[in-house]
């Protein structure tokens, strides 16, 4: 594996090797000594054009526990912020001989053009971009899943069959993105659950049902149950009326957590806005796997940083490849 | 020790082994090559709610002199500050599997919720809390003491009868606070010389007396006389009339310096606002200690992570467990 | 070497040392694992008072390749803008035993300040101070002319007549005045291409030619032209008309690009203002050296740190002590 930009072009055997190296990891981490030696000598650009404290210490604790070294570029208040542009930025971080730059991005597809571009040899991770993708973000969750369904027993397995609800803003949501495109490589079966107003244009292109109630989707008892964090600034405007409608429609409050199936996991990117996209009771019940999904990023991090530098040469990565 | 929350729970006999470790760690410090292996593997994370620079740099030199990885978590500009509690945040950490957290608040108490609430399994430092403690600046200080009176010689010694002056705003200071319980529990004498505005309501129940005139203090020859730093921000509005004003009844000029007993030791925690609280006479003479307190930090904080994460199980550390 | 403060008194056999060292450095950097030993142990603390992300990811990247711990201290928010003295910052390395600092300052002058008064016996590497210096800089633009002329077989040699021009903002460039410095000790040849407004009063006393006309800079065909970034807050007022005006006369457009002799390198200190003081074309024409800059920045910091800090006594380094 190169690069690591999406989902969408990620096989179903390549995420699966993904997955399969992240339970490699996890055994490792539950060990007194959680440090490898893997990646010792190399260096690991955290190259973040918006800030996302979780997202980069997710990064930075994997990285570093396969030794590598670990340099924070804010891109905030640096000469970026003065008009660099991303060439210029790509090419000193080159010059410098990164071995992989995990970027984070305002603009969708800037990590697909850094790793084309020609300026760069390091590896690149999509920490994030726009409202394109976030492919970490969709593998922690399918590992995630695929735990919850297998225990330790999921290794070369997929998610054939598996119901998943996504619910919420997913116009905006490169969460819901990576995740739809991840899940369907992997044979699950996705419902999007979305205010009329916050769904994409394109969605009946998608491979996934979409329904406009969130108390249908509550009744139909999916495996998994993904609830997307409120961007509260884009709850003014057009797009919803206040917080509170939110809330009492597209939220999971006491009563859709009681209907839900006791075998329903429930699902959150973090950070949780409790009370409105979530409540309390779901948040800390034992169904939820947000924590979970914290602990899976530091693994498939590690993972996703050993195939980019260790050396794996890409076979048939992608879809498109095969 | 699993956590280190204050100065107030913490035992004459938890004072003295941290104290004494930190002489071990001190020793290590004159060395050509000051890097032990002892906390290799862990991860340290400096959890700042507020900014403290010198305060986070002595952690992570500390921390890195032991070997463990460190990961800075400033909470400005973060989720945090987008309104993500506590809670979640504590989680997150948790998830990431943090070893230890050193953490700066601006709420009293919030490193002990922290520590145990059961959100996290981490040992947990409090480096600052509102206006409530900060236990490793006395420890620093108690260690400063102790190696002036006793030089290399003062392993398993308390302060018995050591006579301490703490001049300036008490009512807002966490390191009044933190040096008023541990100097207690280590024997010394202590005395309070402030402001009549400056005084916390119940001062009476504090084991300490109050004075309200530096002269008299600067009279009765204390071993050690602490000058607390300025809060400018606070120096406006009800508690204080202007600078100048405070500096005239409330610093250690010349004219007092001069007046103090040769064997008087100068404390403050730093940084110095010279010219107000302290004047340059003061604080650049061989009686000061702004600098060795500096260095003590780092074996001090050094010799608190060893303790919470290099495996000494809790014995009777706490007053309350005795 | 003690220090490393400016290149002005800088001996031409210091400067050929730091090269050669420079040299050893680039060449464990095309292996697979680029970590050395040498500074395991060390601690380099980089002390940026001003913003300057890639200088301090350089000498970040440079100190880890070194196997140093790196602590970074941004002065902005910390108790520094809080007025706190560099004295007391100083005193605060000083104690927490820093064994290099790297400061970056807006006063000309601060780093030699923290290198002789005595408040630290660290190391102090100058990386730009005010309209002073920045001799890092001037160094890895020597290291890449004598690499672009000799390539791997320059050890021992100066740039005796290797001409050069420095073009745009002299008066304000730091990295014009240690390029003076530094070319000179090397026997180079340097023209200054500036507008009348961006001439230092006293360059009638630099070891350099002055001329006011660009064009007659390229049709000189130097051995390297080096162009200065334009400092967009300083093209308001007096100094200067506007941009466009300045990219038409000052700026190396492609029609004075393709002007230029074949032979002749264009330099830039980066980052670029593409379509200002540097076309597209000759930025990323073969020519150009800007990448190279920046690899060979981080093998000069090397060499740099190391030679401060790995115990080679200092010899006669400094014109002075000739």
């Amino acid at each position: 594996m190169r690069h690591l930009l999406d989902t969408r072009t990620l096989s179903r055997d390549a995420a699966i090797r993904i997955l399969d190296v992240a339970e490699d990891m996890a055994a490792t981490q539950s060990r007194d000594v959680k440090k490898l030696p893997t990646l010792r000598g190399k260096t690991v650009v955290n190259l973040f054009f918006e800030d996302s404290t979780r997202t980069r210490i997710s990064f930075e604790a994997a990285a570093k526990r396969l030794s590598a070294d670990v340099i924070n570029f804010s891109a905030k208040g640096s000469s970026v912020s003065k008009g660099e542009s991303l060439q210029d930025t790509a090419q000193t971080l080159q010059a410098m001989a990164a071995d992989a730059v995990v970027v984070r991005h305002g603009a969708s597809g800037a990590p697909r053009t850094l790793a084309t571009s020609g300026w760069i040899d390091a590896g690149v991770v999509n920490a994030g971009d726009g409202t394109h993708e976030h492919p970490t973000q969709a593998l922690l969750d399918a590992f995630t899943m695929r735990r919850r369904r297998h225990g330790d027993a999921g290794r070369g397995r997929d998610l054939d069959g598996y119901r998943v609800a996504i619910v919420g803003d997913v116009l905006h949501s490169r969460v819901a993105r990576s995740n739809v495109w991840l899940l369907d490589a992997l044979g699950a079966d996705i419902t999007l659950v979305a205010p009329p107003t916050l769904v994409p244009q394109d969605v009946s292109r998608w491979p996934a049902r979409i329904i406009y109630d969130l108390d249908e989707a509550v009744d139909a008892s999916p495996d998994a149950i993904m609830m997307l964090r409120i961007q509260s600034e884009r709850m003014t405007g057009s797009f919803f009326p206040n917080e509170r409608e939110y809330a009492r429609q597209w939220g999971l409050d006491p009563v859709r957590f009681a209907r839900l199936s006791g075998d329903t996991i429930v699902m959150h990117p973090g950070p949780m806005n409790r009370g409105l996209e979530i409540c309390a009771e779901a948040a800390d019940s034992p169904r939820a796997t947000i924590l979970e999904q914290v602990a899976n990023g530091v693994s498939v991090r590690m993972a996703v940083l050993y195939l980019l530098l260790a050396g794996e040469l890409s076979g048939p990565d992608t879809k498109e490849n095969r």
